[in-house]
């Protein structure tokens, strides 16, 4: 079954916002078991949304659209539909008892404007939207069997969201009568992308026909996602099963975890179901490894605190770094990394202390430490441990790359210790 | 003048990598004068590529596209574009002296597969890219006059940006003789959106027919845009410089800055002109004032490190809040933001000391204090000031918008005082 999605919103085609709405509807698509041939971005403009959806099902069967759903007369996108589909509006009960109660929610009443939202085409099926006023409309197109289908959803990315996982894929599986998907996900470090291809292309070349791999990297970590399709769940979690009991003993050392889309939810898993605690002491990604961290809610339970020490003094004042560790291997060393991380431990008082320190660049590089070098360092209750890094790219990616392999080598000295 | 935007790649299609390249050409697209009517993200597929530039040609005098020019077998856009312009490859020679020269910073061999990259088709303009192996390729069809143009990028972003800055946005401009464009950024915090618009309609309205304003939103600040276009740019200059001197009047107090695109590059600008030096104390926003800021290359200039205090322990220990203040005010209080940041400004010697502390949800509220409640506070050498937030939203934009106002208010406090 091929998918394309349309994002409409005037924001979008002029950069104002960049779309991830796009990124995240095809993820959820694909891990669904559909593919997506083609996404369109267009302005809040009539002819195009029309040429564009009745160019997208000349491709595809399933049309997904978001935005322009808004009350204001920018948008559009419902009374093109309605056009589209040959069809009138209506005041749906239901969802205008929905936008009744998500404008009490925020202590508002309802106006003319609101009430607006409540009316959708008497062509599509209502899905109600419990995160916003804006409705989800379902249209099937007679043409074929099983019909084609448009979905429109809201352009607010966490109300499509929510929609995406809890109506539309599922109500998409049932009315294609799609296969049964399962989706595995594994956190693969330590192994750069083509080295790991090498090293697991004869397990990869015998996996079942209905087992696909997919590599998904990222900076100083990459994501392989095995898809299986068949008819009986159960089936596949026994395929998946026995495909990753003979991937351990090849790549067991390098794969750092499993079920988790990030190194931050490694982290928080990792800690939390041990008990520890983590403090952070950063130079060189100055506060980006805490702020992955807290950006996930929960973050307190085991997250104490940290410093971001970029100037020598505060390496000194705030963490305990010593004047002579500095004067004689310099900021960026593996004695600097080590003296932050134990520093940060023992003064933040928590069960791990990790450390960055290194030239991100543009500028400050040398013949010696050139830039991307960083030293990592993870402090424990059993020791101390440190990583040289040498990273490729611009100061964004050694930043990303510097946080994710502190992630992995904290979660890998983490796992060696008991539970508290 | 019209343009269209066809992203290749299969890491796009399935929302492997999100599209900021789209809003980056958009924007670099618009203020150079031109219009973007669609973008379109295909994957690595020949049919796709063709029709989707049939399409983009039946809608935009230029089309750019990017992706596809790897030396990879997977990436066939220059295949399918010589073949679209009846066209065969050569060997180009400024190209080739390129590949070698690229590959020679990177201490590697020129190879079979590498050497391919400087083969382009005889039919385009080679534009070299002085900072990737892949040349851009400047197609014209002599349809009609202006010719419209279809120009090939690499989808590696630094490159990217660098050819639509110094080649593909002048080129088009000489080629389409367009107007002079003259944009002018505003920065405007304190007041929102729809308050903003109605304060300055009058002048809005007033404003010559050449110059156009667009309001580009973001949590806690709002992006004003003016966009000039005309036959002569000192002209354009006077215009603006006009409507600068009769909006000043009406909005000055809530404009922080000009002619910059983000809050931090505000920061950064006001601190070093000034020779004032920062330090970060850091609650609910977890790292993230502190990274934002070091995400620009040149921070240690003036920002000497941060305190994230994530427990009310390390509040006491590296900030030296009192444990009365936490015991009588909680965590999220005006007093604990006040000691937080006197706390850092002293501990870390900087001259001015900035804190956070809130409850950014899903979690943690309360009917006094609800998610979204946070403070800020502002020490500076002539005394504390403190501010109260609701944010609205979710978890990232609470913390998204108590990095933005907290930025507006340490600028609007250092722009007070005399430089050191």
């Amino acid at each position: 079954m091929k998918a394309t999605i349309i994002n409409i919103g005037d924001e979008l085609l002029i950069g104002q916002v960049v779309n991830t709405n796009a990124a995240q509807m095809s993820q959820m698509l694909i891990t669904g078991g559909f593919d997506v041939v083609g996404v369109y971005t267009i302005g809040d403009n009539g002819d195009a949304i029309r040429d564009t959806l009745s160019n997208c099902l000349k491709i595809s069967n399933i049309v997904l659209i978001t935005g322009g759903l808004g009350p204001t007369k920018d948008d559009i996108t419902k009374k093109v539909l309605c056009d589209f589909f040959h069809s009138e509006l209506y005041e749906n009960e239901e969802a205008l008892e929905n936008v009744k109660k998500r404008l009490a929610a925020h202590g508002r009443e309802l106006t003319p404007i609101n009430r607006q939202q409540a009316w959708v085409p008497r062509a599509c099926t209502m899905v109600n939207n419990i995160l916003g006023t804006a409705p989800c409309m379902w249209f099937e197109l007679p043409d074929s069997t099983p019909a084609p289908v448009v979905v429109s959803l809201p352009g607010v990315p966490f109300e499509m969201v929510n929609l995406m996982q809890t109506e539309v894929v599922p109500r998409l599986q049932q009315h294609f009568r799609t296969d049964c998907i399962l989706n595995k996900n594994l956190l693969v470090q330590g192994i750069g992308e083509s080295f790991l291809s090498d090293l697991i292309e004869p397990w990869e070349l015998a996996l079942p026909a209905n087992i696909r791999l997919a590599y998904l990297p990222q900076p100083g970590l990459t994501k392989l996602r095995l898809t299986a399709r068949g008819s009986d769940f159960t089936q596949l979690q026994q395929q998946v099963d026995a495909a990753l009991k003979t991937l351990y003993p090849i790549a067991g050392e390098y794969i750092v975890g499993e079920d988790l889309e990030t190194m931050p939810e490694l982290v928080a898993q990792t800690m939390l179901s041990r008990g520890f605690t983590l403090a952070t002491a950063e130079s060189c990604t100055g506060g980006a490894v805490a702020a992955k961290l807290t950006a996930l809610a929960g973050a307190s339970e085991y997250f104490v605190g940290g410093v971001v020490s970029y100037s020598n003094a505060v390496k000194e004042s705030a963490l305990g770094v010593r004047h002579e560790t500095l004067a004689a291997h310099g900021a960026v060393s593996e004695e600097t990394a080590r003296e932050m991380a134990v520093g940060v431990r023992e003064r933040l008082n928590a069960d791990f202390g990790v450390a960055t320190t290194g030239i991100a660049g543009p500028g400050g590089g040398s013949p010696e430490k050139p830039v991307g070098t960083v030293w990592i360092a993870v402090a424990s209750p059993h020791g101390v441990f440190t990583k040289k890094l040498s990273c490729p790219g611009r100061r964004a990616q050694v930043i990303e790359r510097t946080c994710s392999e502190l992630y992995g080598l904290l979660v890998k000295r983490a796992k060696e210790l008991p539970a508290k």
